[in-house]
């Protein structure tokens, strides 16, 4: 691929793998049937369709019936959350302060039709404790419902999701769903599902070089959801099912997301970051976010960085690494056209640092030699600005 | 493309069509950067995307401002529906008794949670009248919502959406959002959003041999809508934008939905057909449905046909042409694992009959030749059973 571009945002998409593109392209002509027709050219596809939830549940270690393809993860997120419109008694819904905008802007919709929503705070790090988490249950004891992504999108801090759900399944006076957005998780850091004893959770194939319009949720029980139709994906997810996404997707988390391919792509991922944050702390200018993120620290994923320069907005910066040749982000791309940082905003930090953080965030094909030109590169702003 | 049966279950899925594929490819190397992104590559994927929905807006006829991507026509018609939900003063909500699943069932979810809903009936043929329409609107005089669909899905029965709305326009005490299921429409017969008058449409990409996952949603009107996310598509449908589906829907378009060749298509169409109802009325033992549709009726479309043979069960006759190499369908493979046939049942059709009907359905690919191969393959399973 010749890219125009040193490419550091990979949390808002990554490169595509062209090798899932062409186990795309194969599956086009071989099973183009619709899944659900009974004839030979629907079965061949209903064959491929359940073959690619088989190797999708196999790499997550999870049952094939939990798995139910979505469009993406921000469908996941919100056929999730909307299924909580259908529950017959009176629940709160619980949602972290830093939620990705596809379950927060969800959460307040259904808050808006008469739901309580309550929140659930950060530690200065970002990240959910067991204190954050047992203050959110003694404030809200009928909570029926809780989301805790496992990694943010804009700074990376790690949710330790299986000390969470163990402080979920002791502190809560009744069972609480569990709802995991997994989407900078799955690929990047170890996911157990089942050992993190979650309820359901939400993966997207574009964050791990599949295509778009793809992704899953894992349900560990049926929901009834509020979307409906033809009862595709178990009456999870209506519509036609498609098939050479599904098979892009498991195309993905073989190649991506198994437990082998993880430790060594995240070792090496930490390695390259090691570097570049030593660099930028070494600028007085630069605070990364949070300002005691060190240069190997494991409650962050070594993917996504989150860093502020004194003096200078987000944005000045992404546009000026823009015309230097490299793309970074403020915040997430779900949220660029906002000012508003609210998850920086929930971590306490003080809105002018707030508003000069950008993201930078890296992949599987990031090498150590763009990590040397984007310090570089970042050097010549600072000295011209 | 090398294909193991005569395929006439284009209502289900068409044939997919390798240029759309191709283009897609090579957007995928070009332009895969996120649309929300503000770094070249993703201006670049942002560019790409509003060209893709000027070029679709292009063909429909629509100011490319009413044009919002989603992932096929189940999500567009859902997110119209539920948007209902949002209304803040009672209304009811129509819905025709031959709509899609996924009108139908969303209607009745939403009937779920409080909404009234109410339907126009049909006429024997199937199609929505002025005279139903104007009965369900005086049952139902708060009516704030109708889906009434331009093509039905298992029969072919054709709306006259002009006529229709135009009685909603004169006839409702208040105004009412017309909602048109154009699934089976665009590409198929003459279609004209804006002559028609209608305030929402759903239009799928794999029916027009476009890839899955991609869709889109007219809206004549913003509509606050149910799903939130990061606010993509005018926060009508949030979630990291399909480019590369985007562009393949508007290929789709451009190559089969324009005027000139939807009407060289249809003719060809219909002279096909002509020669396959005339072949099919021949067997006594078989009806079409309904049956008085003749060979070349206005009132149906040219790429649908439901026959019925007698003493077959609709199941058993798929099978059988299946066993022969014929890809059939019974009804909807939205409803194919369902014994009811809801659509059959609203034109009054006698229930034995119902579970007789088959659905046929060509594209433009479908030879003459072939059609003869499905006359005599019905003539041989007619024999035997």
């Amino acid at each position: 691929m010749s890219l125009a571009c040193y490419y550091f945002d990979w949390a808002a998409t990554a490169l595509p793998d062209t090798a899932f593109g062409n186990a795309q392209d194969g599956a086009d002509m071989t099973v183009f049937g619709n899944p659900s027709s009974l004839h030979r050219e629907g079965r061949k596809a209903r064959e491929a369709l359940e073959e690619a939830r088989e190797r999708c549940a196999g790499v997550l270690g999870a049952p094939s019936e939990t798995i139910f393809f979505t469009s993406g993860g921000t469908e996941s997120n919100a056929i999730v959350i909307h299924a909580q419109l259908l529950r017959q008694y009176p629940i709160s819904i619980l949602s972290s302060t830093t939620e990705h905008p596809s379950v927060r802007e969800n959460c307040l919709c259904v808050e808006g039709m008469g739901k309580q929503i309550g929140f659930i705070g950060v530690e200065k790090d970002g990240r959910v404790s067991a204190r954050t988490l047992e203050k959110a249950l003694s404030k809200y004891p009928n909570a029926g419902f809780a989301a805790i992504m496992a990694v943010n999108n804009e700074t990376g801090a790690v949710n330790d999701i299986k000390a969470l759900s163990a402080v979920l399944r002791s502190q809560a006076a009744r069972p609480v769903h569990l709802h995991c957005d997994l989407v900078q998780a799955v690929g990047k850091i170890p996911v157990d599902i089942r050992a993190w004893d979650m309820d359901s959770a939400s993966i997207s194939a574009h964050k791990l070089g599949g295509p778009r319009g793809i992704g899953l949720l894992y349900l560990r029980k049926h929901l009834q959801t509020l979307y409906r139709g033809g009862g595709q994906e178990g009456g999870i997810r209506p519509g036609t099912e498609n098939v050479r996404g599904a098979l892009a997707l498991a195309d993905c988390l073989e190649k991506r997301a198994s437990p082998a391919a993880v430790q060594r792509e995240a070792s090496e991922a930490r390695l390259r970051w090691k570097r570049l944050i030593e660099s930028l702390r070494a600028h007085d200018r630069c605070t990364l976010i949070p300002s005691d993120r060190t240069d190997d620290d494991e409650r962050f994923s070594p993917w996504i960085l989150q860093a502020g320069f004194k003096d200078i907005p987000g944005e000045v910066m992404v546009r000026a690494l823009d015309e230097a040749g490299f793309a970074v982000s403020t915040g997430s791309a779900c949220s660029s056209a906002s000012r508003e940082r609210p998850v920086l905003a929930a971590m306490g930090l003080n809105p002018e640092l707030s508003l000069n953080g950008i993201r930078i965030s890296q992949g599987w094909s990031t090498d150590r030699g763009s990590i040397e030109k984007l310090i570089e590169a970042v050097t010549k702003i600072l000295r011209r600005y």
